[in-house]
């Protein structure tokens, strides 16, 4: 393995055990050295990828919108759809990215800009909404960076709301239920018919992902 | 001062300290100890009230939709407008509201059951829709269950999203934008036309039951 590949696959497991440490004790009361003990590495190992807690948090953070690529769609209000029910199956299924998320939440963090995953998933959106606007899917008087605020703000509440009355079980259908309130406030009819929020729909674009990623791996190198 | 009055009193002296530790601590850090410190009275006195930690937390959960008697209106969207932005106001101005919605939010509150809140102002909410559609103000489709748990739960994310940006002072605004994208899609146009959600709704509920409250103190005991 070359040294690169390993001080990534390090950095990995340092942030992997890290997302564990800080769910189960909180940000404030976790520790650099339960940190190290879980991921198996030495304290040098850890201060060489992040100069301290703070800087591990913050990788946790940025885990949760990193390898998310999206396929392209025609529409761009499906695409959006698309980005939001995948990251609520990735809630349901990756410990990481639950991480990322309870950390954006913990008030207790006090030291910890929180801001950053907000202010980045309200980019994500308003850069699709303003696409969906530019191709006339969009009612006209939508603001675009006002919709995608209230669509960041409130997919953090559902997901807590399901995370504390169920551990995540109906988070599915509870992110359905508010594109389905929240769309037809901003998206033209006929675009609105056509556009898919079935509850299974986080899974099958992951599954479509997961496809995607196999055959590219599996072509030639040219 | 009759012993009944002195116990309500000590009662709510150890829940606006223990609003403050946790809000400090956080849940799972906090202790009796410097609860008791803070509001001054006897380890005696708190168990009294509260047998544990996690009775005085319930405390604090349940304040937040304690005494808060919003005004009949005729419209019952405008009443259920009324409440969402009064909490909102109350969650700015109030400490112990702000306290008992951190704790509903507080993920490392393991022990704690944080379903309580959502569940009650889900039952707060579909009971108003229930009235609204009775008087024919919703859309022929709307199941209230699912629209108040839909409010409830992006409020929550809303709050949170203004609290991480810029610990709430663009909340008012926040909350009558995410009302201005649900409630087309629930209820009818004739009603959404005349229901007040302007930023400074909730502040103007708030004086008015402030108001309210200060005729009924100097109304004469009959």
């Amino acid at each position: 393995m070359a040294k690169q590949d390993r001080a990534i696959r390090t950095r990995q497991t340092i942030l992997s055990a890290a997302a564990k440490v800080f769910e189960e004790r909180g940000y404030q009361a976790a520790t650099i050295n339960e940190i190290i003990v879980l991921a198996g590495v030495t304290k040098g190992a850890l201060y060489f990828h992040f100069p301290s807690k703070e800087h591990v948090a913050e990788g946790v953070l940025n885990e949760q919108d990193q390898n998310l690529p999206i396929p392209d769609r025609a529409s761009k209000v499906q695409q959006l759809v698309d980005t939001v029910v995948l990251h609520a199956h990735r809630l349901q299924t990756d410990p990481m990215v639950r991480a990322g998320v309870r950390l954006t939440l913990d008030q207790q963090a006090q030291d910890l800009d929180r801001s950053g995953p907000f202010v980045r998933w309200s980019e994500v959106g308003n850069e699709l909404l303003e696409k969906a606007q530019a191709q006339g899917e969009l009612l006209d008087h939508v603001s675009t960076a006002e919709t995608a605020d209230v669509l960041v703000g409130s997919f953090a509440g559902i997901q807590s709301m399901s995370q504390a009355v169920c551990e995540y079980q109906d988070l599915p259908g509870r992110v359905s239920s508010l594109l389905r309130h929240i769309l037809p406030s901003v998206v033209i009819p006929s675009v609105l018919a056509s556009v898919d929020i079935t509850e299974d729909r986080g899974a099958r674009v992951h599954a479509e992902l997961l496809d995607r990623a196999a055959r590219h791996e599996a072509a030639p190198v040219s």
